[in-house]
């Protein structure tokens, strides 16, 4: 089977010198290989981690460890990086068994996230730190407009609706299922419905706390789906 | 106060340009200062996530990520760092406050561990990830005489051994309490006592492994220990 690799090195603005590598790092274990992209998988998850990192220390000098590592948390995670291998069509270039090919393979947050990792760890290892950074980096901030702690939370509702939208082809549905409490100190308990199917409900001082926290429950939820199958 | 850091800088092979990095890298949060070590130890964490990951990527060409992701976890930790820490003497220089300072804590595992990271945070931020990786996996080499997965379980002895040293002046000893089954298929089991309390017991195939994984999990009691104070 052979792959445009060079449509993917052009959306990427890097050209491997070593072909194997970005081969490997495309290669799921499924597809039977001497080589598989887990090792490039362990290597770019580190890479990944010290980039974003670095960068939210230069980018918010002021805040204080804790909230440096929510926000990195929030961005090195399995959506995220399905976020960024999506924005690379990176799934139209993995390798893949047959048998997963048919499970929906090259749709699986997890195997599209392992690859980009793998991708990453292949740069790194060919073309240095400061490379890799570059192309991370203006990766990660096309596909996030906001990276702040106040756009976190909001970011899950968005997430899920990619994510259901990519999935099924329509958008959650969020239902007020109870408020209580008097007008001043109210307490509301949202569910969020996807094709008529609860997934998860929340409760939060405003419609939009329980909303969103109840959209990072289905995140969750639809990305474990995943890792299990 | 002041503290003679080029000592500090000599032991590490590097000198700082930016004094006040250095400082930086050094002042626990109890010294009451307007900066203090955490940011710099966020991202020295992640430095030292890749320079021990990519060290390991290339040491052992053929091991899967599981196996490297192990050999690494045993060393990127509190205690393996709080050993390099106390390689550097690094506890002589830290800036904490009286309490923290009559509360033992330049003896801390965890206060040495973090200054560690924050150190080599520092030096990544002023002088790049080449001269930091030179200095980083010196250190780990000369501290971590076999770097592999059939060593990791050894460790732990040693380690257990150190930190008893170090903390009460004696060795940890091992009893056999039990011997269970055929002799072709004997289980031990072993606990092993510092200063006549018993911490920890556990089964294994042999008395080795047993001693060995007792030891594991009495390191772990004494360093979970030291976090709680």
């Amino acid at each position: 089977m052979s792959r445009n690799i060079e449509a993917l090195e052009e959306t990427l603005g890097y050209r491997f010198k070593d072909k194997q590598l970005i081969i490997e790092a495309l290669t799921h274990k499924s597809y039977k290989q001497p080589y598989d992209n887990e090792r490039l998988e362990f290597l770019g998850d580190a890479v990944l981690d010290l980039i974003v990192g670095e960068y939210l220390f230069h980018k918010f000098k002021k805040s204080d460890e804790g909230k440096l590592s929510k926000i990195r948390a929030s961005l090195v995670n399995e959506t995220g990086f399905d976020k960024l291998a999506r924005s690379l069509n990176l799934g139209e270039y993995i390798f893949l068994s047959n048998a997963e090919e048919n499970n929906g393979g090259r749709d699986k947050p997890s195997l599209l996230s392992n690859a980009f990792e793998a991708v990453i760890g292949a740069i790194y290892l060919e073309a240095g730190l400061q490379k890799v950074q570059s192309i991370a980096i203006k990766l990660i901030e096309k596909n996030h407009k906001e990276i702040s702690l106040d756009s976190l939370f909001s970011d899950y509702k968005t997430t899920l609706q990619e994510l259901t939208q990519a999935r099924f082809g329509i958008t959650p549905e969020y239902k007020v299922v109870a408020s209580r409490g008097p007008d001043h100190q109210k307490e509301f308990e949202v569910a969020v419905f996807i094709e008529d199917k609860e997934y998860a409900r929340s409760c939060g001082k405003s419609k939009k706390i329980a909303q969103q926290e109840a959209a990072k429950q289905a995140v969750e939820m639809l990305n474990k789906g995943d890792a299990s199958e």
